[in-house]
């Protein structure tokens, strides 16, 4: 293309790239993986479920000041705490809050409703989504639920 | 400048803004941040540790499953809490790491041990960092205190 308009193009994009802030886009594709999530999970699902964190050995799960790192172990955790153990139960996400970081992350708090379990609860949590190779996914998922009285 | 130059320019200018990660330089700015933040505690200053917070109402804090929103009401809280009240004691920030959330983000996940107050309490913070018109504060405050046995 001629040069200034290739100048042009590339300025473009320089100011697009710089944006502080994730589009309605991106959101709609945040909130899809969290209902992708919660519709694995209510089909018995934990690997669909899984799917919404990013692979790899740095996404990060703490809960009650206990930490879990990678997501082959969590995986590993899920089945054995539900496949060969308790009812999996039903899982509802709600009020989501999105905050953009950045161009490409995101953190969204909502609340967690888990019934029909042996290990019902609800509670907070707070999801931090990295855009990674064009694809939103969960990095760092920080829950807590509520003590019981 | 030359055309080409220029182009060249804006070339190097896109793809360093197109980062998915911070740089070294950014994790030393965070932890800065985190070490004014326990230096400010540990002398009384509760302003001074809220100035690691970016300063707004989206600002979000959340533990044990409670949520307050919003840098004013987050000092405010504070202040009922230990000016007029308790003794603020000694704060520990240890063990952080850091994940990237794009290139102008970042998550820290660290310890917390609070001392010397009858508030103390230990835990895990998840804190989502975001670089805000140059400058690096945080924007959600996910803690969680390790339960009493």
């Amino acid at each position: 293309m001629p040069r200034t308009t290739s100048c042009l193009f590339l300025l473009n994009l320089l100011v697009g790239c710089r944006s502080d802030h994730i589009t309605t886009e991106d959101e709609t594709a945040i909130k899809d993986v969290l209902e992708r999530q919660e519709a694995a999970w209510n089909r018995g699902d934990i690997r669909g479920f899984m799917e919404g964190y990013h692979q790899g050995p740095d996404t990060v799960f703490t809960s009650s000041a206990k930490i879990r790192r990678g997501w082959d172990a969590t995986l590993a955790a899920y089945e054995a705490k539900y496949v060969e153990g308790d009812a999996m139960g039903q899982l509802d996400l709600t009020d989501f809050e999105i905050q953009s970081v950045g161009g490409d992350g995101a953190v969204v708090m909502g609340r967690f409703i888990l019934t029909d379990t042996p290990q019902a609860s609800t509670g907070v949590f707070s999801l931090v989504f990295a855009r990674q190779q064009g694809a939103w996914g969960i990095i760092h998922d920080h829950s807590s639920a509520e003590t019981k009285p």
